[in-house]
């Protein structure tokens, strides 16, 4: 076999068999097959796709590329959730807590954030003396004793897709639907869940531009997840603005804390609550979402959730002091209201651009090497569908370098508004299974 | 300019500007583009296509990445003659001096054979003492002094085709017409003619495999060369069959001696004579296709061309008794006359397994490292509209190492039989200008 003659086959619109997927996949991984060749195939699939059975079975080849994490010593189903990422995007975080404090397990490997948006991980650093890196044995055992873990991913899960993901990165490769499922499926499964709930967002924050896209790319990781045997759910949702106020690292660590206090923004509450009501179900905790959802608001309001997070910072090292007393973090020098000079609803604000000043304030990678500043970000004072008149704050800037007039115009240019009423968006469209 | 972002434009189908075309093949020559980006940025390029202008623009900087020879030294209209190559096609070393014998100067640049096809320059070491390696000083000279030089390309010429071609074999982005057409063209013009004569064939054993794909092909190059300002003109010919009778290198020498001699195959001359009466056109030595032919007629008939192909053959270090006495060329071994188990016309005769069958007795290169046996290959009894009774003798094959079962089924299997009348096939199709 020719890797040259299987990008061929693929350019020229035809199907590969599994054996031809297995001898790219094995064959790239294992430095058999270049990256010129791969990148070229990659490119072919953008163009003429790959039908379900061979999307699954690129999937279960980047899988078994490398370690499959057991966790069959956990009793219970794990569910594992899967957001496609956005800017202030601190589900897991409430999620996790949630979930696992209505006795479901939960097992959860996260990942860093680069550009726009944030990682799950560079949050959870933002608390002192917590670590993300845990053997498979301490992982399990935390799960067993705690029922939440949140790690960063072994070294050995999926290589397959730590080389594509970053051979896409830099070949215009990256918005592509089989191979976006297929990267996020892969290392779902190697991670060991038995179910898994996917958060799909469409809008300016997030990489699927629209609904239709983020459905298609939905039902795209559903058939895989079916392929192999795994209950997959998912549910689209609106990344048009930032979730909930806060974006930055220990801001958002602290409004994820808020939520399990009871009084956080309501569209990350609301995402958290229709998101872990389906966890729930696919765990076979309940057979309804309305009782899951009844579970859920039950350990917000007897803090059990609360206490949940704590337990798995105090188990990865970490002080859980800050849990409970959250003014504890570390602060910015400075916090810079940021006023209106127009008057109108807020019609539109755009993710992406208010990701990107967070990022280049330094809450954020610009590359793979950036080290991140904890403290620094933006809350959010206005949203879409809100009021504003001249004056007011639209949004409360957290800095330790000052805020150049460039940055200053950049966060301005991100809200529009309108004379006519807004309504506030909805934020879940639609629940796919 | 970031090439990730010019691979994403013609992703998505966009234009890129000329700065960009620029940025992208100055980058890739001198290694600041990688192998990765380019072989996805080509694939993008297969399926997106490039405009007029972009295809122009790509083949004035791929010419411009090394070196440009300089013909003004030579006076007279250079015309310089392309084939897009196939099985048997040694028109270069006819119509090479049948041109020059008209007083056209030919300075000529050719390239080595790989796979199916064969190269010129090969067939040419053929004659002992024979080199193809010459300074661009002697070069002038030498078509000054006898009208006529055949050399390998200067190592400085179109770097970028050089490095682009080879990538493209491993990335099957081989047959994808703006990038063939910008690889013939840059070549051509870097190597300082003053208007161009294409052959473009098409059939089993050329590269474009319809006689549609050559249109396109050869009006893609035409419209390179009319922006560049050069004469450009094209036929379009069937290589449904090899041409003339003898594949593999000495053979075809002898035969293109026997051509120039008056006593060569129908449809070798004819192919030289018209593609000559056009080059004489392109000089400016007539105005007429009709009164070019009769002085090409004229040059064979005198032996005038012959003489010129002598000369060139002793400029260049050859043996030109060789030329005068071609029985002199070392022979192989063993003739082996191969006979028909069928009786029927000959409807279909497949060039490109007999150009295989010629390069697996040594005859040609499976890769640029192999060394070639210059006396071996086939000499064709039987073609396309010829009818053969059983035990005719369809081809002799001429070898060192004996000859295979398996050769020889597969050489019987290159000839297809029908009960009903077949034509002999039309060889050129049309001229485009």
């Amino acid at each position: 076999m020719r890797m040259v003659d299987l990008i061929q086959k693929k350019r020229d619109g035809l199907e590969l068999t599994d054996e031809e997927i297995h001898f790219i996949i094995e064959g790239y991984t294992n430095e058999k097959i270049p990256d010129y060749q791969m990148s070229a195939w990659m490119m072919a699939v953008c163009f003429q796709g790959l039908n379900k059975r061979e999307t699954a079975t690129l999937t279960k080849e980047m899988m078994h590329s490398g370690d499959i994490i057991d966790l069959s010593a956990i009793a219970g189903v794990k569910v594992d959730k899967h957001s496609t990422g956005g800017v202030g995007d601190k589900t897991s975080l409430v999620l996790g807590p949630i979930v696992a404090a209505c006795g479901v397990p939960v097992a959860k490997m996260s990942g860093r954030g680069l550009g726009h948006t944030g990682g799950t991980l560079d949050k959870l650093e933002s608390i002192p003396g917590l670590h993300i890196m845990i053997s498979e044995e301490d992982f399990v055992k935390q799960v067993n004793d705690c029922h939440l873990a949140i790690i960063g991913q072994s070294a050995h899960l999926d290589p397959a897709d730590k080389k594509m993901y970053a051979l896409r990165d830099v070949t215009a490769t990256v918005s592509c639907i089989p191979l976006i499922a297929s990267s996020i499926m892969s290392k779902k499964l190697a991670a060991g869940s038995d179910a898994i709930l996917l958060d799909v967002k469409y809008g300016d924050g997030a990489f699927m531009k629209t609904i239709e896209d983020a459905k298609i790319l939905a039902r795209t990781m559903i058939e895989i997840g079916e392929s192999l045997g795994k209950d997959t759910r998912a549910t689209i949702s609106n990344m048009s603005q930032p979730l909930g106020n806060a974006i930055g690292n220990s801001l958002e660590v602290k409004e994820a804390i808020d939520t399990l206090n009871g009084h956080g923004p309501s569209d990350l509450l609301e995402l958290c609550l229709q998101a872990g009501s389906h966890m729930l179900v696919q765990a076979q905790k309940t057979d309804s979402e309305i009782a899951a959802r009844k579970m859920l608001e039950d350990v917000i309001a007897s803090k059990k959730a609360l206490h949940t997070l704590c337990a798995m910072v105090k188990a990865q090292g970490g002080d859980d002091e800050y849990i409970k007393h959250p003014e504890m973090f570390e602060k910015a020098k400075e916090v810079i209201a940021i006023k209106s000079f127009k008057e109108g609803y807020v019609k539109d604000l755009e993710a992406m651009t208010l990701g990107l000043v967070s990022m280049k304030l330094g809450g954020g990678r610009q590359t793979t090497d950036d080290v991140i500043d904890h403290s620094v970000g933006i809350v959010l004072n206005k949203k879409i569908g809100d009021f504003v008149k001249k004056d007011d704050i639209l949004l409360y800037v957290h800095t330790n370098h000052g805020l150049s007039e460039e940055l200053r115009q950049e966060i301005l240019s991100a809200y529009h508004f309108s004379d006519d009423f807004v309504a506030h968006p909805i934020l879940i469209d639609e629940v796919l299974s």
